[in-house]
């Protein structure tokens, strides 16, 4: 029986937009409600209990909109708060990006010396490091804090001079034995052309085509699909706790023209 | 008849700790509550809606500590909230710290050319540029928005080659008429050595002293200096809500040594 709902999808602002890009491709009957808490944007210096409060309260927010599943896009949010929203809304299927992310990085590495760049808050907590290793226990991983690559990504700077001197103040001295690096911050893929270049034939991954795999075959097993037939157009319907404009601006250099201001809807956790 | 309750401040988080530390030396027998809103920090890139609605939600906070006045420590804040956060809380008295960035701005200028380098939020309201032509009708005012600024002193980062590489971002160009350059976001003072070099000889005033003194005489008119005696030991109540461990570490390079972990509060909005 095909579940026509939409699928809800939160992050801190616009990173996981690049998430949502990959769920539309590979999801093609379904529809999608995607939330940017961008009233207390970034997540990623903030503590673990606030981050997870702030996702009880952004998964909250998106039941409103009748969704049939929840994917956490933020790696800070996914790092810390899936137990708690997986409980706050069972049976509802929650993903996070995290276990798609680190399931990538195994898949891709050779040598088992595996990078993860992310916020400051998920490399503190160690869940990448936990995930890549419940998968490959013989893994090696670095975890590198990189929160200067948000505040680049939010500002539209994806290339130049302080680009370059910034990857080369985070990269420097990496060891040659990584062979693979996971974009642990759904912020950074924007940057990916740069820091190809610094990171040479290092495989770089990121969660967003994993996590779309992931949530299709979490849908199936719920006999959540839409299944065929024409899903509402326009197919996402966007959702920011402030700033709908400056979401649209930011937002298009993660998922492209079709993010118009007038598509974006201000929302709040009171009503 | 002495006033001896404490003097609140506050900022989105530990910017405003320049301003703490002039309030501290310009007024040596008051005593101080500061709040830095650490939960959704920063400021600089959110709507005025709600920068004023997180703006009264930190001078309520405040007034639970009894304070007799409020200093509101974050240009950002003060460029949107003074009235609301006045109003609200009448008769107590308020101060931005704005108008007192905009009066040492003016003083400073011989051409009448100034440049005002602040967060995106606050160059977008214009509040620098009337404030100046309020005191001088016949200055020219350049707003440069400068959101990096931000990040990088929340990482520390006020030397090298990334911060070189921002400045010459943001200032490259910058018209040679321009005598003064007014740094409009509390964090900015920790990068003035790195923007020394880029400015040349302009001048570079921030809000913190005049701030200081403005705050003085407001509290003289409200005959609510505290006047000689001894204040309480130590004269700084902080706090914070969220990551006080982080507050008290990326504070230290705002306010020195002084700024220990323990002595740090985590406050909620709702208690």
């Amino acid at each position: 029986m095909a579940d026509r709902r939409p699928i809800g999808v939160f992050d801190s602002g616009v990173g996981g937009l690049t998430v949502l890009a990959a769920l539309l491709a590979r999801l093609p009957d379904e529809c999608f409600v995607y939330l940017g808490d961008t009233a207390r944007l970034p997540y990623g210096a903030k503590t673990p209990a606030t981050v997870e409060r702030y996702s009880l309260q952004c998964a909250a927010l998106l039941r409103r909109y009748d969704v049939k599943a929840i994917a956490i896009a933020c790696n800070t949010a996914a790092s810390v708060a899936v137990p708690a929203v997986t409980q706050a809304h069972a049976p509802l299927p929650v993903l996070g990006v995290l276990e798609p992310g680190a399931a990538a990085a195994v898949a891709a590495s050779a040598s088992g010396r595996i990078a993860v760049l992310a916020t400051e808050a998920t490399i503190a907590g160690g869940a990448y490091e936990r995930a890549i290793r419940a998968l490959d226990p013989r893994a090696t991983v670095t975890g590198l804090a990189c929160p200067l690559f948000v505040a680049l990504a939010e500002e539209g700077l994806t290339s130049g001079p302080i680009v370059d001197a910034v990857v080369r103040h985070y990269l420097e001295g990496l060891d040659p034995l990584i062979d693979t690096v996971v974009l642990g911050c759904t912020h950074f893929p924007v940057l990916a052309p740069a820091l190809r270049a610094a990171l040479g034939r290092r495989a770089i991954v990121d969660s967003a085509a994993t996590t779309a795999a992931a949530l299709a075959g979490l849908l199936s097993r719920h006999g959540a699909l839409a299944e065929g037939g024409e899903p509402p157009a326009p197919r996402v319907r966007f959702l920011a706790t402030d700033g709908v404009a400056r979401f649209a601006r930011v937002g298009r250099a993660f998922f492209g023209d079709a993010l118009t201001d007038d598509r974006v809807e201000l929302v709040d956790f009171a009503g």
